[in-house]
């Protein structure tokens, strides 16, 4: 499964920045694409969406901003505009944060625009048309795009669940080096993936929770697709999904931002600890070889020490785009099992659809 | 596998309060100790031993008192003893809440010295003629007691490790019922566990910790020693470890008290959801059925809900003492996944220790 | 100014358990209520109501518990009526735990159909002729509610807010033997007082908040009140504010339950430390000597050490009814500085209600 | 009172990167030190000192690293050295993260030995010979430096308190413009200013402690220095304390970083409050002044809204080393109420330390 750029395949860059459109800016993955689009290379923030309740509000006034830096100074007074493809008139590209609820009907209509349409949202992950897409993991299968048929380029890319990220990116050289057939994970979420109000305090103090909507199905699902293969017949393109078995239980716990997992991993043939080691060592995909703007310099870094990896130490490495990778050790009913810890509104949202924004315009997308 | 008394099993029960001795009593499962036996009706606290530098001292001064009640007023004046035999002089059981540096010599003077010493330490969980005894899963193994040959009655009893409890507890009526070959558990673990100081704050809040030193190492071996055996060849009495296959991962997370587990368990045969439930609906044992007095009313509560056990809502069911079971539900990869929560500094240590005593009395140890 | 009952004064008991009404029985506080009503000596919940929404269904699947303890197995399956007075019909007497937004109308409605309404919402607690009482500090201002011309016996009394109630408490020795002319307090209180979903856990994990609405009049303005004078002119009584003039800060910070106040205070007259902590030391008030069920055996609790109250170790002394003072220091701007703490949901609502009620009965309230 | 250099005054910087050492390193303070000196535009890091114990180990293995990011590489490998002043041979400048226990001494050895010492340790902050600065407070009391003796450069230098630092920002404008005679504050500090092992986690989740040693004296009494003034008879330099009475209660709240403070302040003269605020926006000092790397852009940032500031939003603002402040309203009991935060390792300390450095670099002290 090539996953590295041949020399001959171009990339492509803008020649300025281009107009995109954030749908959903008001909420916690919309502030965070509004926060990593502000000095992007690639991009520039044309328009804003929001509910009917907030449009025609300036940005500053209609959103509890939460991050730990001022809002950018170029949107701060933006006007919010109701979420309809007239409000990225002129847009190529609309980054999507929209809730569940709304997502589906509204992404259709942005695509049908002919607007390519990069959505952290669930509605259409597990449509048999739409690339469910980890840059560094599975990119050919952005080729599906060109079955949507919208037309004027428009299209819907999506980006997995934020717990899914971080596995998919610890297990892609491991599945490419030694084949992986069981994974256990288990997994310890940050209250952000909850978005706003999210877990409400008297909750999260001192108190766990061991459950979350949906959560365990989208991760065995979403996995499967990934690790998929992109096979055509005649004129249909479809995925195969993967002969993985995953069982996930997941967890919300009181940490602010990053979803540690404890995975067990049965490989398709057995490894030793230095070969694991090594595949993680020396992984590297094509958002790094193309050198795309948001791509971590390593996708995987290997912690040494026993506590490793911690949400509040680890969790920003490389801004926030990297996974982490900790205490590989055998286990005594599947292969080996590790941590893994990443950013979830970082690299399991926001971050995760910008990476996969600039794959898409590299691999020449909105050339089309 | 008989664990209930047959009706001609006599039950002892002391005819006052039995003087008793707690030994390293200023820590936290000590405090603990000091709280439980304040109102105990069958023991009362005759000496309290501390280290060193804290002998002489009245309990209140050397203890810096970490629980939401007041210091019982019978013990707060009490001078503390060094931790030798001659401190527990008149009394025949002694609670070990040592640290593990000391436990080791300590319990085995007090046992020479003919005490029955319960101890939550681990210095002799593993020892071939020491019982790992969690009272409703393997009573029977407080006859491996009598090989130790301290006379007088003198004997250590052990109480296995806080994570441990939660889980044999919850696989108990599985194993009498299906039998268990394979049990995946995933840990999240409460701060109270690692003592004072334990864990910095500064590495607690807005974080966790994918590492408890030799955790994972203890859950294993101590559940196979639990379901184990209890195999006489002539003279010799010893444990057959169970064939079940542990394989467990460790986490602290932010939370006080109540150690929740994730558990996947396979069975040694086919049995469906309602039978599960079933098992665990009916079970009871021999501390219920001797009514010893800190035996919770049900050994392990089903409860019903998603998002269910908490460790702030469920961790003082049955004063504590019982184990709360949620979320059953099919595991792609074992049989059964479930959750499940018990109180690791009362059932998980002191109040576990505590119920084993009175086995121990209601058994005739202290007639021997 | 005499709080304490003369010999001569009877105290109404009730012979048998009074049925009683929960107004809004599924929030936070209606909750509460719930709990402590369920073992009540003199009283016996008849009736829950809630929101048009949740009437109809059994109080056990309206309600998220998020107590430490079951539902109480009397009330877990009893309907949930609507809030109005037919719910309460057989009853004398109303615990509200109502909405601020709904508890205007509906109380008066409820004392209108002769009902004695006790309240911890905030509506009616400034209105010039209802009574807001703190049991063991203002209780002749019950004599307040016989101006409201309900009729049958309905009336309407309130409970200060949750932050008000710790402070008046430590307040109240003071007052009585020194007089108090100016209180600077700042409020660092938990998260229980915002109910439901209440503070999202983003904002209170590695964070406090600086502000709480409108809490800060609340404190200052109710002081004045409960410890104003009850004056009569005529037909006419009415509550003379008191001169105190109060500063108040208030705080959300990461603590599940009890209010922490930093309290500096300057007196009428000139006192000792050994004066101060021997008027606190003395303190016992209506509600002690009267018995009631609910009263702390202590209303203040001086704490000795440094690092106290702390409100994990020290906001349930006394069943939360207590609040905890520590920390008495000279203060450079005032006369002292000292801390105090009590349970914001027991002491500072549902518990602080009850005992009003216990109060009102005792007084004969029910009498007239 | 003069603050602003005159634009005759020249401003010195280093041609190259001096070398500078970094005294006990592997603390807490000392890691922020090493994190903010990696990048630094005139110092480098040439030596790092540690306890006997720590001495000849690669910092890397030493210390306990607890920033979000990796350790600086030039850093890594570098060898500890005992503290002594041989280790710092070479180097004009040491910054101290000392322990307080050994503090005294050893700072007293590198000034002798002719080296500029830039102290966060309270050992010398009311040495009358001492300068205690904040730049942007008091930084001509840099000139009582020359009053100590030490020759051939030597001198100390020390940085206030975490929670001294934030207050005196804030007040500074308020003081030059209108005067401050009283200040009633209340500080909820961060865990991270009690350095490591520090808090307890069981004392730090779902709890607050009303009492940090000695912090309440130091505040009260390192303001009056800080705002002193330096007055000169004969030979003699000596700080005549600011007539403002402080009072100062200190509490520790479940926040990693950040010092929020509710401030009450009795001014000289009566001010509006469009006067405060203007104090507030126009203020600007000799650190923005001389372009000071580690200068802040604004000392104090006003912001905007009801619920601010917040320490997980803002403690971050201008790279940690800006106080913002709140929530100005009137205060019954004095004139203005308000709360400000500021970074309690940054600002409050490695940071504010290297501004200081860089301020007396500047100011020309290496040059006598």
């Amino acid at each position: 499964m090539p996953t590295e750029p041949s020399s001959s395949e171009p990339s492509y860059r803008p020649t300025g920045r281009l107009p995109v459109a954030v749908l959903g800016a008001t909420g916690s993955v919309g502030q965070r694409f509004v926060s990593l689009l502000a000095d992007h290379p690639w991009f520039e923030i044309q328009a804003l969406t929001a509910s009917e309740r907030s449009a025609g509000k300036p940005y500053r006034e209609a959103c509890t901003w939460l991050q730990p830096h001022a809002i950018p100074q170029a949107v701060a007074a933006m006007e919010l505009s109701p979420t309809e493809p007239e409000a990225a008139a002129g847009c190529r590209l609309a980054f999507s944060a929209l809730d569940d609820r709304i997502s589906g009907e509204a992404e259709e209509a942005f695509a049908g625009a002919g607007i390519l349409v990069v959505s952290n949202s669930k509605s259409y992950r597990m449509h048999p048309r739409v690339p469910l897409v980890v840059p560094e993991v599975n990119p050919d299968h952005l080729d599906l795009a060109a079955t949507q048929g919208y037309g004027q380029g428009g299209a819907i890319l999506t980006n997995p669940n934020c717990s899914t990220i971080g596995l998919v990116l610890a297990l892609k050289p491991l599945v490419d080096a030694f084949g992986v057939e069981r994974v256990h994970v288990v997994s310890l979420q940050a209250v952000s993936g909850a978005g706003l109000p999210g877990v409400p305090s008297i909750q999260a103090i001192d108190n766990l929770i061991p459950y979350i909507g949906n959560e365990e199905e989208k991760i065995e699902a979403e996995s499967a697709k990934i690790f998929g293969t992109l096979a055509e017949a005649g004129d249909e393109r479809r995925i195969e999904p993967a002969g993985i078995t995953v069982s996930a239980a997941c967890n919300r716990v009181p940490v602010i931002d990053g979803h540690t997992l404890c995975v067990s991993v049965g490989l398709g043939r057995r490894a030793e600890l230095d070969e694991v080691r090594a595949t993680w060592e020396g992984f590297s995909a094509e958002p790094q070889h193309r050198g795309l703007p948001t791509a971590p310099a390593k996708p995987v870094h290997i912690l040494e020490g026993d506590a490793v990896p911690q949400p509040r130490l680890h969790r920003d490495l490389d801004g926030g785009m990297a996974a982490s990778v900790g205490r590989l050790r055998p286990c005594p009913l599947f292969d080996w099992k590790f941590v893994t810890l990443s950013h979830n509104t970082l690299r399991g949202a926001a971050g995760g659809a910008l990476l996969l924004a600039e794959l898409a315009v590299a691999r020449g997308l909105l050339e089309r």
